[in-house]
């Protein structure tokens, strides 16, 4: 039974909690937060101890702790749970600083301790049996890949000015999905964007329309599309074409019925947003994670590459203010 | 080149004027129609002549006549066709009286000229690569048939009122379907009805929404839904459950677009109604007629299916009236 | 918090197991089985006493029973568990009796005592939002209801032997639904049945396809197809003809993956069988049936509709033996 | 009756034959071909003359021409036959050269005769369907098109060295689809490129798989895939996302028959290629544009447009040879 704590007590906090306390080999001992009463609060639901950081830290009883606080802290909070001995799974992204990521990198390897990246996506079953048919080779060897990424609606603007930008808060994930599908990191970045739905993001210095397109050593292009509006729900969908054909995933519908009037035939919606669509792969996610835990495997999502998604990232948002390719070892 | 004269100017009558006339290997050479301004008009715009039936019949220079009069005088004119020497094409269904098909079917026989009935749905592309796969032993060997066929809209009353009722008039079509599926004929037929849509119908002694459930000797069942009305369009569907698995034949649709909003995914409705269904039907199905007489092979579809078809949908109509189940040998 | 006892660990005791624990309201206090050892293996699981069926209802602390037993006990459960002043969820069907139910049905009503019938397909998302826009009067009235129900593969003969028969023991859940969906029962019923997937079914006296068509006062007409066998997984549809449009409740896929090849565009199979279909619909069901018993209000199936049920898979073994019709009012 | 003549007899040739001979409102009277075979060829199926260019140019008689003859040719031929006073259809691309294609625009321009450029799929029901669509505010106001344009499979390398490349021979009209669907063009082009499918290709110089980003003057993004090979058939997608929704147009499949079996539900192919796919639009192609000369309308597709679409496959080309964003005015 893996003893567990669980750092930072927001929202996404709460859905880590869920898939702690309700996994068989894992057990939610102590919570800890900014704000110790969003903790106890928690704590309560959850029946575990509401503690600082720091004594969570300290406390050798612990096995692993998860960190889903503020990102300015994931690089500090990181290097002091692996120096105390424990196993991480830290929420996405690294940090906002690809510098201090590659700083922590280098910290976390000298302690020899399993650190895993919260790329929940991974873990969702649809993507999950598209990796397995590609690398299979159903379809031949991939050539193009394309990610479409849209939220149902755009953040508050208060977020958006500390979020990092559209590049490294949101796209941080279709990055990393990107070097899930293809295995490889891109050479050569380009990235073009706007802030069509809401002016405001664009006068906060950032934008909510965007289109990367990323080319491979071998030849191989993938392109990602995002915008932080869709008025139809959270749309997520991938496809692959590859020499003997395509692979698509396509968006999970809230429900099976199909309508037939004189208006057309409607189906229903794609889920609300990322807690309808993914609640099936932050379950998957830690089982994933106690069980390489337990068994001492290689981690399903390294820190390594939560550095280099935080790396593409960096150079889509180069890319996007200087309005040309980046290459990714330049940043 | 075979030369072609048409009995019957009506709407079904332009339709097959069309095919005939744009076929390579066909002539239209007259047409003639009841009411003679109607042949005129259509002489004139296929560039043919406007001649009596009887002038037709007695023409030696006609090779085939293409009979789309009304229902009562099939069986006299595919005799007197057939007796002339002529291939003939008759529209469905071949009579209204099941006796008097069956003696129309052996005064043909013994002229021994082709006859061919007019069901143009076994040429829809679909519902042939359904036949296809089926044939090919695709899905393995069939056990339960299930045929959907809604119309947008009822008739009107006057109509049904001389169509013979729902089973003889348009239901005809999927018992047809039924035995080009499956290959032969049923030993029960179970029908129950009702007018639910328009109580005229009711009051006229039709019905307006059937159920049929057919079984065979060797224990296969089939089942038929009718319906006067489907708000959303023409409704064309078949299903066939078999030993390793499920063919379908989906709606066509109007077009390709599928509109995703706040309100759902909605793609285009069916297609208005049969002309727009099957055009490409009764292209194929002059094509399989033209080819058969050219070829001296056997018919695509036979009288005897046409009668057999039309026994179906007397024991059905028996059946509905007397609420119990009728032995087709019994009509 | 609803203290309940499960009688029967079997697979569905199982299911239910899970529900109870690990729902917020209810809590998981005993379980007994016919066979002691099945008890105690589920109540090590669950953390829960195992103790004899007498023993749980005898005891007043417990608040409510889950009957899932094999048939044959249900109506003594029943009565006992509800003159002992418990809540009863029954699993379907009732009984393999009819008489019998309805004698249960009696004295049930005299101890006043809340029972609900696990009909658990009610309780299917997606079954659920066609019923909601059917009454919300999105398509207009209701006019022809068609049910598919197919099981992945036939069961052992010797489960075919005891089952009571495909009508009491697999329609059982399409008659239910029947009448969730039109809000009656039918008048009249007519089955057809015949054992073309397994020759043994026909040998054991029962039927592995059937088709049932029922009709209604007001002229609605249902038709519900069943096999036991669906090559390609659990397929579990309904669709309603209305007024103004159709609703259709879709498969469930394993997945959200399309592969496009030279073979092909092809979508993941249904998911397999029960379990994974409806296993949101036994939690939702659970969550249904302890809000009705705590707030008091009426149970979400009644015991009256399980009987009603009962009734039509009566109707409907007589006609599929008798070759007629029969009135739901003449068993 | 509009007498229209037909320079070129290759394969788009005798395409548009058969578009123009069975329409009602023209006529074809000569055809012409470098090789005076193939157009005797023509002549004799379509029942016309085969006539040298210089000859039908100058023939007062004919009301209009269809240019489909190779692409180096098409500028002179629009300059001459307008100098005669006929109005055009000329197949696309306008020229390879951009120059030359402006210089053209300019000589035409001055005959103040009507010239229309062939993009076909414009008349695309699908495509036509969803510019209206959008067009009437259904789904509110575009920000990200997205064109997904794959041929089922590579060219020879003898054509791909004299086509100009993929920007200019296949992307072209997706370039021309970009601007009808967003009626402007776009003020920056990227464009990455790789020769994937087949190194011959990358090695007589062109590119087989490419995506292109395009950005506009309020914001909007564009972008477009394309590939040599898909390995199920033509792929023809259309998406744009907008202020309230989203719009796709999906591809034709060969026909509507689903398979399930145990490998999955199985859909038919899209249609194999262009001819397949865009029948239908060259005939509603051609009645545009006949419509268009005898009303004296605004042609449905404009010279201008032709040297937009053809500037847009400059920069692209421009872009992916030299890596790094193109302004469409510096080209």
């Amino acid at each position: 039974m893996l003893k567990v704590s669980l750092l930072g007590a927001g929202r996404i906090g709460w859905v880590h909690a869920k898939a702690i306390s309700s996994y068989a080999g894992s057990e939610l001992v102590a919570v800890s937060d900014h704000f110790p009463e969003n903790a106890e609060k928690l704590a309560a639901e959850f029946n575990c101890a509401a503690r600082t950081t720091d004594d969570i830290i300290a406390d050798p009883a612990i096995d692993a702790v998860l960190i889903a606080t503020s990102t300015d802290t994931h690089s500090d909070l990181m290097e002091k749970a692996t120096q105390a001995g424990k196993a991480v799974l830290c929420e996405k992204p690294v940090d906002l600083s690809l510098e201090r990521a590659r700083a922590c990198q280098k910290v976390v390897a000298k302690t020899g301790k399993p650190v895993m990246i919260g790329f929940n996506r991974r873990f969702d079953p649809s993507f999950n049996a598209l990796k397995k048919a590609l690398d299979a080779g159903e379809i031949g060897k991939a050539e193009l890949l394309s990610i479409t990424s849209f939220d149902p609606a755009p953040p508050p603007v208060s977020y958006v000015k500390v979020s990092g930008g559209l590049f490294r808060d949101m796209m941080i994930h279709d990055f990393d999905m990107s070097q899930f599908i293809l295995g490889v990191t891109p050479v050569n970045i380009t990235a073009v964007g706007s802030s069509i739905v809401d002016p405001e993001i664009g006068a906060a210095g950032d934008v909510d329309t965007a289109v990367v397109t990323m080319t491979y050593a071998d030849g191989r292009i993938a392109v990602i599309k995002n915008s932080r509006r869709a008025a139809y729900g959270y749309d997520q969908r991938i496809e692959v074409l590859a020499s003997d054909g395509m692979l698509q995933a396509k968006n999970l519908l809230e429900n099976l019925v199909v309508k037939s009037t004189s208006s057309g035939v409607t189906e229903a919606k794609p889920t609300l947003f990322f807690l309808e669509r993914y609640m099936s792969a932050y379950t998957a996610e830690w089982d994933s994670f106690v069980t390489a835990v337990t068994k001492g495997t290689k981690m399903p999502v390294t820190l390594e590459e939560g550095v280099n998604a935080l790396a593409m990232a960096e150079a889509a948002t180069l890319s996007a203010k200087e309005g040309k390719p980046v290459r990714i070892e330049d940043v």
